[in-house]
């Protein structure tokens, strides 16, 4: 862990520093269970109570919320992307220890770079292009022809079928799959016709993909998901999805085949996209909704329900259930009233 | 990349061809980005107008779309399944390279056959049933007393718990997981009791099982998927389940507990059928929908909303909310109505 | 396969006996399937028709269907319960086989006790804490500085991350990834910053865990799961989460970041709890639901829909959609009406 102090911090990051500039932090800790030395973040103003107790060195804030604080602060208009700056630098990241463990199988035709660190058995393709600076994890299985670009950052156990493209400094989660076929069956007679997945997967730079989540390889053309863009756990993207640049998509979601999601979306948890259907830039899908159509203005949608009480949800569905019945009576009474006032 | 003519593509899948039978395909295409050399296929007729421009070599469509293409095609009434078998075709499964990788961990209980391809880093435990040509990729896991039809495929990263019987021409992906134990747990008054799952999976011919997609042991008896089934990427089988002959599931749904799916049904993403239910041939589910109750009537069913924008759908959901007194304000003009009308 | 006599079992298990005490069972059966020589449990008073045809030699049941038995019984007010531990030892798990497979890759920081079986392929990194008695499946990675409490059992293909923690009779399933980063990201100008995910997770006695489940890690303080607590596949569980003692999540579930859960809960399968949002103990969710808000009261919670034949659904979705109309019809029949009364 590193130690720094407020004022390389300020000038770093670009935040006004109120309090004392030598104060040094070396952790990051949660706003009501901080300890001096470490440094917090108030990035939501309904927590502003808790500012009252905080016992940490220094907060990060927002000048809204600033004069409210019993310690120093750093105060900047986006208190939660500072924060993250100043974790990274108090937490960097593990250093690569280049090389390649022995019990790593690599086809002769690929060449590691030095500066890659690849664990143990993983195995590696045939033609794996590998920039600088990769690291892949233990177990990781990359097929054929694939590429990763510069600081690439593989974890334990990811599978990338032959033909992947990954961009630069990717970051891929245990369990990861990306490049498995897509869901492509014909009906016939005879049952299912498989139809062959020959198209590839391309991902653009700085690109997180979650624990358990899966990419399909393109019936024909490539799956494609832009630049920026980053996937939580357990979310699926089938074949010839396309998704667009700093698009965030939450745990459990799936954006099903030829489905395009334009730039700058974020997709709630659990929620799907239909196949085919275009989503344009700039839209907010709420958890658990369905998109069953093209959705062509920004904005934020739903289709979801929170949960009551079961007794009470039973009758809600009930009622809901009755409508055609609830047309009925409100025709016949529009009926008699007309009756009445002639 | 193979090359064939038209002429031969027409015999072989029984199209008539309209146009020079000498001409050769050698790549698949898009109707869109086609160029000379690719064929195409049209199977849904909305897209009939990219037909005017095409420029592929030749397209694969029906009767009724022909008199429109302007380059040579192949007439079938199931254009999609006959491009499965062109595609197939043109784009021949990569060839086996027999042998053990000598870092296969392999029981001496088991014998693998000379025709099977085992990779790097792959586990057999002892008495592993293969039959003939079958592939295992790198790091998957085979439990005791696995059985393994001819021609099975299995990708790299995938894990068979002991006990688990797969037929013939079955294709597994990366980190799919078949044998687990089933969620079988019995309330206490000190907790949980785990209940033993000693069932096994039995899995019949032509099953394809997506990326990350998980099969649970029977709790007592075997869990059960018939032939020609297909599963998409990360979908749930619940112990005890049984699938029938030529079902399809979309990715992310979930077959809960001793419920039981006819044969060729087809099931959106995102869907569940709750446990111990009976759902009978020929049921299409919709996605997002979740099954309740048996269905005994083939058909199309679906309990999903599409999105609306926020604001109108919680307009909608707060309507919703509000029927009881729909209900209460309708009683009162029918009384009201009642006593006018007297 | 054991065998053992029914005296023993009531003993054991503190049932009341109704048959002969020398009769012998040595395996499990559903009450439809059973042969002589099996055990079965009848534990839903719905099955009861089930037992006059019971060729079983044993059948474990409550009181109440105990009249109706025509073979011997063993009477308990919790017959599943009783079940599992029969079953249990009619079924005794594989005995461990303790060593290090040669093909292990263990850092040198790492002790491997005596009583430990370490599969083949599986990759354990510095500092990691094991107790006694600890199964670990083949191409397991194990990260720096996990915990493993006595008798752990780790399938094949489960990765866990650097500072995860696991106490006693902890069971995970292939495919289970726990310690990855939580999805943290702070929207900037220039796009995403990841925020670092510096807390780890931990997790108390007695956890089972589904195949391809994930966890979390932290992003500052600890993801936390207690005691007892059992997790289906593909269940998803957030950074900095809380899940309370002897509560089970039902496979396809999500519980979002900082998302608190009691004790002795229960989620049914694909529903997910938003972030931040507090469910106190003892609370039931059923199915597909989900939960927008904080639950202050144990009881059960829906909001799913089951499914309807897609005609009577679309016009169902049609009637809630024209919800907005039915105010104002019933809006505009009060007025004439209140002007009839008048």
């Amino acid at each position: 862990m590193a130690a720094i102090t407020l004022a390389e911090l300020a000038v770093r990051y670009g935040c006004e520093l109120r309090g004392d500039p030598d104060l040094v932090v070396s952790s990051v800790a949660t706003l009501d269970a901080a300890e001096p030395g470490a440094i917090c973040f108030l990035a939501n103003s309904a927590y502003r109570s808790l500012l009252g107790s905080a016992k940490a060195t220094a907060v990060i804030l927002t000048e809204e919320d600033a004069d409210e604080c019993p310690v120093a602060c750093l105060v900047t208009p986006n208190p939660y992307a500072a924060y993250a700056a100043v974790a990274a630098e108090l937490y960097p990241a593990r250093k690569l220890n280049p090389g390649v463990h022995p019990s790593v199988v690599c086809d002769p035709e690929t060449l590691v770079p030095a500066s890659a660190e690849v664990g143990p058995g993983a195995v590696l393709g045939a033609n794996v292009q590998l920039g600088e600076r990769i690291y892949i994890g233990a177990n990781t299985v990359i097929g054929d022809d694939v590429t990763i670009g510069d600081d690439g950052w593989l974890a334990a156990n990811v599978s990338l079928y032959s033909g992947t493209r990954l961009g630069k400094r990717c970051r891929l989660h245990s369990g990861s799959v990306i490049g498995s076929d897509g869901f492509g069956i014909a009906q016939s007679e005879s049952g299912w016709v498989k139809v062959p997945q020959v198209g590839g997967v391309e991902i653009g730079d700085d690109f997180e993909m979650g624990a358990n989540t899966t990419i399909d390889r393109g019936a024909i053309d490539d799956t494609h998901i832009g630049n920026d863009v980053k996937l939580d756990n357990l979310v699926q993207v089938a074949h010839n999805a396309s998704i667009g640049d700093h698009t965030a998509i939450a745990a459990m979601s799936g954006i099903a085949g030829s489905a395009t999601i334009g730039a700058r979306c974020q997709i709630g948890g659990n929620s799907a996209v239909l196949g085919h259907f275009e989503v344009c830039d700039d839209v907010s899908i709420h958890a658990q909704s369905l998109v069953t159509r093209a959705i062509r203005k920004p904005g934020a949608y739903s289709s979801a329900f929170g949960v009551e009480e079961v007794g009470k949800w039973r009758r809600l569905v009930g009622r809901v259930k009755r409508l055609e019945v609830v047309a009925g009576q409100i025709k016949e009474l529009q009926k008699k009233v007309k009756g009445l006032i002639k």
